[in-house]
């Protein structure tokens, strides 16, 4: 089957992000979301992206008009669906709102219509009955789109097989890197390996073994990297980062994740509220001299 | 106290770069080892590094040849030793053997001689008593002076913490960034938080979440990195990574150990070897093709 039409499933920070770049690579997309304010913040997303593109010189000021023709935004669960060959679903990570919207367009949907979910932490087998199609039901999980460029395909037990190549192949359309996580895992693959640096960071903090500036140092002037592990923290935000954490059994993960929740309590989220372990809009870990 | 004469004991991998360095710096260095083959090694290694410094712009041809002017390599303990302000060990990372080397030079060692140690899994309290002179001996630890241009300072209970600027210092003046690990522990800042993260990515293989290549994909795109964790392990060498393993108490690390420890067995330690991950000296992840 070849896939033209995409719908995405909610407007927020990433289904925009998602929609900009199905409609860069040339194929109709709808946006479907139940608040029409997030279709206004949708819209100044992606006008700064293509700024962003057509500055870079990867896209020029047509394709941008152009791609921008080709994005529908509805509040209309029919008009979203119509014709759809893919659905990618980037509603808030809840578990009863996923259920609930997957229910609604399991009934409604095309039958041809190949279901896929963003979710960063939860499982498509959590959703995959609701679908009414698990078969056609998969993990298509991007992470920024623009900068990290990952696309992981995470099937349930129920999936169909045939359904991973052509999910690679969308990937692959849409500029990203597919790669296969073979069975269900929290994080997927790269989240995983994130969360446990992330974590070793923590605990050398936790443990006094050395400062903030100190660890962050370390990362990234051995890897070359602008950020450290808690540059990086306060760029996920540290809700997002407790919610993590806080699930994690270990002694060390849980002193980690009682020092971010006095971060929340004093309203430090990270770069997105000004304050984090640095604060914004200029950290010092991005000062010329940090690194001395 | 002014840092003008610079002893390194052990002439291998990690010597020949810092005793490099310290020449570049403008220090007089003195080089031991109880292997004269290892001079002859350490001599190329450092011809090689100075020709690439050469071509980047970063020293002269007159540079190259005044730092290697500086540099003397003896076999001898009382020429090695003699008016050095301080001394950073890297022989073998072997207990027993850096127990006696710091039995030897604690004897003669002029009284002003600062002591440090390059171990890289090892604590500095395991030799500070066969020192003589514990509070003038710390943790002074590289990681390839050239690349990845950190370096840990790391005292044990018994240093004198007047030590820590000095070192601090001493460690810019070597174009290293210091960083302070306020209390032991293994693996420093940067090697917790790196065996951290690659145990996270041998749990992802082992329980057949993902294969190798998809792994370390993920980490490159994500992070715009020239190689993820299974190329680091290959680069670190198996063997090394082998050691560090198998002493983690926890069921992942154990079995990510055995695995290892299956590589070893038929030889393939790594870049080293010619074979590890990846085969060398064309891994396929640096194939232009590979973040496809
Ligand atoms: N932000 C990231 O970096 C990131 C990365 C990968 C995956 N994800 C995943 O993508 C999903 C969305 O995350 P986000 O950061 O874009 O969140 P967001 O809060 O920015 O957007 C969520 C959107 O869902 C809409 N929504 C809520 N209920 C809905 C419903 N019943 N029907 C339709 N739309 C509804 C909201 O109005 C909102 O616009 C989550 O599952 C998250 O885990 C996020
Ligand atoms: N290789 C690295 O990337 C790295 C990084 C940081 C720290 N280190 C640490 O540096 C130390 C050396 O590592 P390396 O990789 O250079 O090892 P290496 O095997 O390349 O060199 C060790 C040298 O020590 C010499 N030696 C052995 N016994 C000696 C003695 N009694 N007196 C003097 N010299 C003796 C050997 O002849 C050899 O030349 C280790 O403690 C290691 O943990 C290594």
């Amino acid at each position: 089957m070849e896939i033209q039409k995409v719908c995405i499933l909610g407007a927020g920070n990433l289904g925009s992000r998602v929609a900009l770049q199905s409609a860069i690579s040339g194929y109709q997309v709808t946006v479907y979301d139940i608040d029409p304010n997030a279709f206004e913040n949708a819209k100044k997303t992606m006008s700064k992206i293509l700024y962003q593109l057509e500055k870079e010189g990867i896209v020029t000021k047509e394709d941008s008009t152009d791609s921008m023709n080709r994005i529908h935004f509805t509040l209309d669960v029919q008009e979203a669906v119509n014709e759809a060959d893919i659905i990618n679903e980037s509603v808030l990570e809840d578990v009863e709102i996923k259920q609930k919207v997957w229910t609604q367009f399991g009934e409604i949907a095309p039958e041809k219509t190949i279901f896929t979910t963003n979710t960063s932490y939860l499982l498509p087998s959590m959703f995959a009955s609701f679908t009414g199609r698990p078969e056609k039901f998969c993990a298509l999980h991007f992470h920024d789109v623009f900068y990290s460029r990952v696309v992981d395909i995470m099937p349930h037990l129920g999936t169909d097989p045939t359904l991973i190549p052509l999910l690679e192949e969308f990937g692959k359309s849409l500029n990203q890197v597919p790669v296969l996580v073979k069975k269900e895992n929290h994080g997927y693959i790269f989240n995983s390996m994130l969360m446990a640096f992330v974590g070793a960071a923590g605990k050398l903090l936790t443990n006094d073994v050395a400062n903030i500036s100190d660890i962050d140092k370390s990362w990234m002037v051995n890897f070359h990297m602008p950020m450290g592990p808690f540059g990086i923290l306060d760029s996920v935000g540290l809700d997002t980062a407790w919610h993590v954490t806080r699930n994690m059994p270990d002694k060390s993960s849980q002193a980690f994740a009682a020092l971010l929740k006095t971060y929340i309590d004093a309203g430090k989220l990270g770069e997105k509220s000004g304050e984090g372990f640095y604060s914004y809009p200029k950290p010092s870990y991005r000062d010329a001299d940090f690194l001395r």
